[in-house]
């Protein structure tokens, strides 16, 4: 794999010379090009030490206007990144549409680290990988270009470059015990990096291999390559943009509609909506669960157990009383909630995905969706906001989202407070009727409870798709408010106790 | 996951005789357009015993015109089966374009079972289920549509549908006793099940989950979604079309051509193409591979062990001469030449891989290949037959195929056979004066050889990309045929003795 990146490929002084002024002017009209493009620009450097990763990122941001390009390294995780998901950090430097990111030491160094140092299998490399394969087409799948260079030197060369610098006093810092180190596993590193090239190399995100001997050839190489690829991926979106147009042309979307069978029970409809909870006995078990909540919140803060709670459900159905309920036994500065509406102006320069990664809080902490992630699936889906194609593919997206919160040892819980089409009628009509709730009544409502059954079905395609595990859903009968605040903070009581008892065991 | 296929849907006998008449006429004339169509459907079938897998499958073999619709099931693997990488069953099963493929029992169901059973690890299942990924991919990249239904049934209604199958004398044979140690294990299957449809749904290959407890419900929507996808997939595939002809506008391609850099050198320029071997020397070294080779070959045939030899490189390079001293050693019954020239009716029918996977022969045979699936990134990358994202996805198509046919132990060599442009200028001239020569020299050949630098920057792209540890390429310096002749008789030599050697340990 790497031989062809031991060739001693190199660039003159005059001819990088001539090709730098064109250039550069080349690559600055580019970003103001990007600027009103759809997508970010995504490049990830990595590859052996003294192969010249720093010095490229660093010519790449003299080179470039520096308001539209970011460059982020990643060193050991700090108290505040340990606290999320470990691809949180990640999430929260992705370049905004029109952005260029240049990435260093980035998702690729864990798992090529650990794996030479062995203290990570072959298959749990490969399973690091994977994760890799799935971030990086999550972002794919939404426009981002993703640009990845691999720096090779050979192990000869490698030695010749780090004692090079060393015996330059201005450069001499830069060469660290573990790039000898490394030099000394540079067998183990070369074929974990082959393992890790094969398993990344996508069409969406190919690894480029750049022969990093000679520092004008991988300039040359590094810039022409990253300003081909945008003006490419340019044009790419262009057509992109036509053929969603052709798509959406009448008549196509026509045969597309798949008609849900009529009259048969969905997941909602199979519950029993008679369950009620009354008077007292209603007090009872809110104060008993209340109190229960406190508590163990108490105990799930100290041992830095974060809680992740997630509210759906149709319109008036009650999420607001219901959080209200919960929070209620929180103390203020250990939970927030987090209402979904519209993206603001930041988000919508981000994947889909940005704006619920960046309110994970920290250990501890109980974060509250109302409404979430699932709009994509829901909304987006049933008023076509959004393609086919994207809300399809949104239900993996979720799971690992999801999948990825669990594995960091956080409580999840999702649900859909789920109320009969006469129960939201009738409650549509009071809020009419009382001044102060007629705010909270809205012709959006009303537009949306005439596709009630597009809705339901789209329910039931979420909960089949989303419905894990790891990750349930938990239907709640919120005809009545009492039974659904019980049973809500029940379940999150009961989901919080068995997180207390693994942390434990 | 499966809560949604619990709820009692059911279709009555009035409704789905009302339905049927006009789903049939719509299915087979649905069959008479996909005929022409260039995608293959792939429809795969799995889930709970007894929730109607096979029932479902006759009723589509019943509806439909059996002559364009192929019914696979799979059981223990044939010996043939086993001689070969575990996909090559699936991959000589695929249906050709414009054909439905059932597949049942397919390949969901080792990573599934032995899972539930404890003989594979979570990790090891997670790998399997990538290649499934993969191997879907692959196929889906290339136009195929793919469908995949669960049919579920809950512990409960799986119990009394067995126990109804064998009250009835008709349907006894079809419970078995594996149905009920299967059933006792429902939780364990269901979770992994619950895996399975997590990593491997899709939006190339959703997995549908099917209600399977009434016959006629699930019937009329496995029909329907069958019937709804060909609709769809049809109009998509138009849509691509137009997109392709869209791409390839002029203008388009202008600016997506990277330059390669010129006067670098390549991996082609760095081989020392002085070295000869001449004479006695010649005769001697060649004597002596060849008798080793004939020993080693009779050892690998008695331990099973096959092998795959393939050759690439310049016209002219010597090829065909070289195969011959290669086969001279071997019993004729014990290997095969498959030159690869343009693809059969057949072959152009199926997915590019196909016509490889086809050849791969049984255990302790030496199979041959004069050019080979690297046509995609050589020839039709340079000429423009395939698109830009067909010949880069293919790197990875192509190192997962090798990485199969390494897991199952066979050899692999690869060898691309490099010459000089001058060499192969005087090869040219000579094969033009040769009266019996003259007919291996084509108007192809020197049109060939002015795209010499594209070709060669191909080249360096494939080894970059395809050069492995498992699977490395042998860049062979063949301005000198005997030379050439002796380094691959060594080279296949010294892998068929490793490959012995860890047999053996």
């Amino acid at each position: 794999m790497f031989e062809a990146a031991e060739l001693g490929r190199k660039v003159s002084r005059d001819d990088f010379d001539a090709m730098a002024m064109t250039l550069r002017t080349e690559l600055l009209d580019l970003q103001q090009r990007l600027r009103s493009a759809d997508f970010p620009v995504i490049i990830v450097f990595a590859g052996v030490d003294g192969a010249g990763k720093n010095e490229t990122v660093n010519l790449l941001n003299e080179w470039m206007d520096p308001r539209w390009i970011d460059t982020r390294a990643y060193g050991r995780p700090s108290e505040e990144e340990r606290e999320r998901p470990g691809y949180w950090r990640y999430w929260r430097d992705l370049p905004a549409k029109g952005k260029i990111g240049l990435f260093l030491s980035s998702w690729y160094h864990p798992p090529l680290v650990d794996r030479v140092y062995g203290r990570i299998s072959v298959a749990e490399m490969d399973e690091q990988l994977e994760r890799v394969v799935r971030f990086e087409k999550t972002l794919a799948d939404e426009g981002a270009l993703i640009l990845k260079f691999w720096m090779h030197l050979s192990e000869k060369a490698q030695k010749k470059r780090l004692k090079k610098l060393e015996e330059d006093p201005l450069t001499a810092w830069q060469v660290t015990e573990t790039d000898w180190k490394h030099w000394k596993l540079y067998n183990k590193f070369a074929g974990a990096a082959e393992r890790l090239i094969m398993h990344t190399s996508k069409s969406h995100a190919m690894w480029h291999i750049v022969e990093g001997a000679d520092a004008r050839y991988r300039y040359t190489v590094v810039l022409n390559t990253v300003k081909e690829a945008i003006l490419r991926h340019l044009e790419a979106r262009e057509v992109a943009k036509k053929v969603a147009a052709e798509m959406k042309k009448p008549g196509k979307a026509k045969a597309a509609k798949p008609k849900p069978l009529t009259g048969q029970p969905s997941i909602l409809s199979s519950l029993d909506m008679t369950q009620t909870l009354e008077g007292a006995d209603y007090n009872r078990r809110l104060q008993e669960q209340r109190g229960r909540l406190a508590q163990l919140h108490h105990r799930a803060k100290e041992a830095g157990v974060s809680t992740v709670l997630m509210f759906e459900g149709w319109d008036a159905a009650g999420k607001g009383g219901t959080i209200r309920r919960l929070t209620n036994a929180i103390n203020a500065r250990d939970y927030q909630v987090i209402p979904i509406a519209a993206p603001t102006e930041e988000e919508r320069a981000q994947h889909y995905m940005w704006r619920f990664w960046r309110h994970l809080s920290r250990a501890g902490r109980v974060t509250i969706f109302d409404r979430s992630w699932y709009g994509r699936v829901l909304v987006e889906r049933v008023e076509g906001f959004c393609s086919e194609e994207a809300w399809r593919r949104a239900y993996g997206e979720i799971n690992d989202f999801e999948e990825q919160i669990v594995e960091a040892g956080h409580v999840l819980c999702k649900f859909w407070l789920h109320i009969t089409s006469e129960e939201q009628l009738a409650r549509f009509t009071q809020r009419g009727e009382i001044e102060y709730k007629k705010w909270k009544l809205t012709d959006e409502d009303w537009r949306n409870r005439e596709k009630w059954d597009v809705y339901e079905s789209a329910v039931n395609d979420m909960v089949e798709q989303t419905s894990t595990r790891i990750a349930p859903w938990t239907l709640v009968e919120a005809n009545s408010k009492p039974f659904a605040r019980v049973k809500v903070l029940t379940t999150v009581c009961d989901a919080l106790e068995a997180a207390l008892k693994r942390k434990k065991g």
